[in-house]
């Protein structure tokens, strides 16, 4: 029997009450050990949903969760450890740029990372597309390989945050997931048992992310932070657009082709590698290799620009059994030829000023490249590869996008989606920052909570 | 499979939209089959509990809930059915009064009672507390004696209303009972699945009741006939003062032993008696025997005068297997006999304003009159008789009240409860009407929302 009476600590927060830290302890403590059943949670989550949760209990319940399974300890390893973990995005391939990036750079990257999620990709899946590539190794080879090569990525192993998994499967199947202090805790949890020193977050905004308003990414970042300070972990949190996809490629294998040409140097310019060397440099000044942010930028660029990160990307791929031959000639990797393009509409002309990045995670779900139910295998090709992006000129004809899929079947109803998801006008629309603001202990850079 | 998608009706209640009425009956009906699991309806009905439904919703739940079971049909018997449903209160026994009453005075009195409720008892448990009496009678037997004597009182079966008891289960250990549309749609589906044609309510108002403001009670009112009339069943409410216990006893056979006290016509003017002859007096002009509330008080009245009602309830315990020699002499019943006294306290003298009636409620409980956990069995003699009540004088000393209990332990901690839910004062209390206010389908006779 749980210490907690679950009926009043439901009613407790049904009525907007503050809950006692001990008490959301024990009753996630009674949860995870099956004393305290799903029908009982999932009327708290609702609760919570609707009533939300102060900083001291998101942080009692975030605690609770960590301490449910094993919590690494990496602190007999040397170096800093820090990681990233981004809230979700249409064509973030952040992490698969930025980890060797960071390590090649001399500060340790342990990274546990998730699958897809909804219309979002995940960084397992991309990492899996890898012939042989696996996520699946033990602890001890964990603490070894990152000891050994400064960066691991594995998938969150079952001793790990179990409360989580339980939480997160109830929380899918009771409309309870679009809560900022249960999307935070959820988070942190399975971060803080990393056992990193440090933690750099992506919180993204706009139409392709969940936090879908400025206010609501403001108020993740700083729960986040909040609970990463609290935990004695500091933490930083970049806000970053998500309103058109990041890069060119959606799409599992898609988006490793496309690291490796940012890692080759090819897309320097770009939106994407603007947010990646944006975290980079963040990482790097935690992790105490960089005297600021500014510098851990410089020595982020440099690490791509002398190859460094790839080299450390190739090494990676190889140590966890993946084919390096297609790291060195993505195109070799079979299923990499497109399929079909997607045509621009009479109705199409001008330049670029939107795709929708939501439509287009849909559309690459819907190839093959995200599931539809648990159940659904992914697709490791399937996705597609932008043409045009936003700012372009276009005129009806021309090729919008090249689709992959190894059920073709899926391609037309892709391709009208894909399509639609293109808006163009006369003007050029405005080129803004990446990175809408960025927040730490101290309070927002440019906000207005700064 | 349900028609309806369980997340995305949760989610819509969660928002705060009012949700399809079709809709509802399938996301119950699923329920009641067993598709739906408890997890997904606890988050709906916490959903609920903090955004409401409104009456088309209620209607809606209500109608599911009555038809996941039997729904009886009276309707080839001789008489206009009625029947009375309370709210639930402390020391209520009207119904083993006014049941009677009416059926003496010519309306047939189909009802279906439960047990007692936290601090509140039940009509059931006090039915059971006559040596003998049955309340487990086969729906045949149950048709039969309302056509031969105009009367039957039993229990809910298995067989009616299946989604209520499922779902009342789940909110008692999910914090979501005390939502106003929940409770209205859980005591509708009950009563309209009993084939009555018409419905008077007596909804209890006050610290000893389940609704303790009069906004509420006037909420659960107004909710509960909006039901009952989109059912087609013609409903009426009183509402009734519940701060004091109502009449002397507590307990279920003190309670039996009061009700043939006051069909003796012992207690005409009391409290109790305004109440139960003002609900006898709607019935009796629901079915249709009277031609105003007036004339049925009238008739109800005379019921007792002449001993017709008293009759009719010594004809009813003799129908349903009960002892009629305790009818006859309540004091035969063993367990009759007080084990111990309430006196007052030095700090108690002057004119009694007060006596909680929630805290007696309590302490009733504690002496073994109702349950404090579902596997507690009822002791039917235990309870409490006040010598003392509002308006009388006292001085330190006097007896307040006698104790009835098997078990002696209980006794010390119960006489300090019960003293302790005195107030005496100088100045007498007002006296007041016991009957606040009325509501039909066109409004409140006296309350603002007439």
């Amino acid at each position: 029997m749980p210490d907690v009476n679950p009926v009043h600590l439901i009613a407790h927060k049904r009525d907007g009450q503050s809950l006692d830290p001990d008490d959301i302890r024990a009753f996630i403590n009674a949860y995870t050990a099956g004393d305290v059943p799903d029908y009982q949670m999932s009327a708290f989550l609702m609760a919570t949903y609707l009533n939300g949760l102060d900083d001291a209990e998101a942080a009692a319940l975030t605690d609770a969760m960590l301490h449910s399974g094993r919590v690494l300890d990496l602190s007999d390893l040397s170096g800093t450890k820090v990681d990233k973990h981004s809230t979700g995005g249409v064509g973030d391939k952040v992490s698969l740029i930025l980890a060797p990036v960071v390590a090649a750079c001399g500060v340790p990257v342990p990274m546990i990372s998730g699958r897809g999620l909804g219309h979002t990709g995940g960084t397992l899946d991309k990492l899996e597309s890898i012939p042989g590539f696996r996520t699946d190794l033990s602890i001890e080879t964990y603490r070894q390989q990152l000891e050994d090569i400064g960066l691991v990525l594995i998938g969150q192993t079952a001793e790990m945050a179990p409360a989580d998994r339980k939480l997160y499967a109830l929380r899918d199947v009771t409309a309870t997931v679009e809560s900022i202090p249960l999307i935070a805790a959820s988070i942190m949890s399975k971060k803080l048992a990393e056992g990193i020193d440090a933690l750099v977050l992506d919180v993204k905004c706009g139409r392709g992310a969940f936090m879908k308003t400025e206010k609501d990414a403001r108020k993740l970042a700083e729960t986040l932070t909040a609970i990463g300070e609290k935990n004695g972990t500091p933490t930083t949190a970049l806000m970053t657009r998500m309103d058109v996809p990041l890069g060119r490629a959606v799409g599992n294998w898609p988006e490793v082709a496309e690291s490796i040409e940012c890692l080759r140097g090819e897309h320097d310019d770009s939106e994407l590698m603007e947010v990646t060397i944006g975290l980079a440099g963040e990482m790097l000044a935690l992790g105490g290799v960089a005297d600021s942010p500014e510098e851990g930028r410089e020595q982020a660029r440099a690490s791509v620009a002398d190859g460094s990160a790839l080299d450390t990307f190739r090494t990676l791929v190889e140590t966890q059994d993946g084919d390096p031959t297609v790291i060195d000639d993505p195109s070799s990797r079979p299923g990499s030829e497109p399929v079909a393009e997607v045509v621009a509409p009479d109705s199409l002309h001008g330049t670029i000023t939107d795709i929708d990045a939501l439509a287009i995670g849909f559309a690459a779900v819907d190839l093959g490249a995200g599931r539809r139910t648990k159940e659904d295998t992914v697709d490791p090709t399937a996705g597609l590869v932008f043409e045009r992006r936003v700012g372009d000129q276009v005129k009806p004809g021309d090729v919008l996008a090249r689709l992959y899929a190894k059920d073709e079947s899926r391609v037309p109803a892709a391709q009208e989606a894909i399509a639609d998801a293109f808006t163009a006008g006369d003007e050029a629309p405005e080129s803004t920052s990446a990175i809408l603001d960025r927040y730490t202990r101290n309070g927002w850079l440019h906000g207005t909570n700064a």
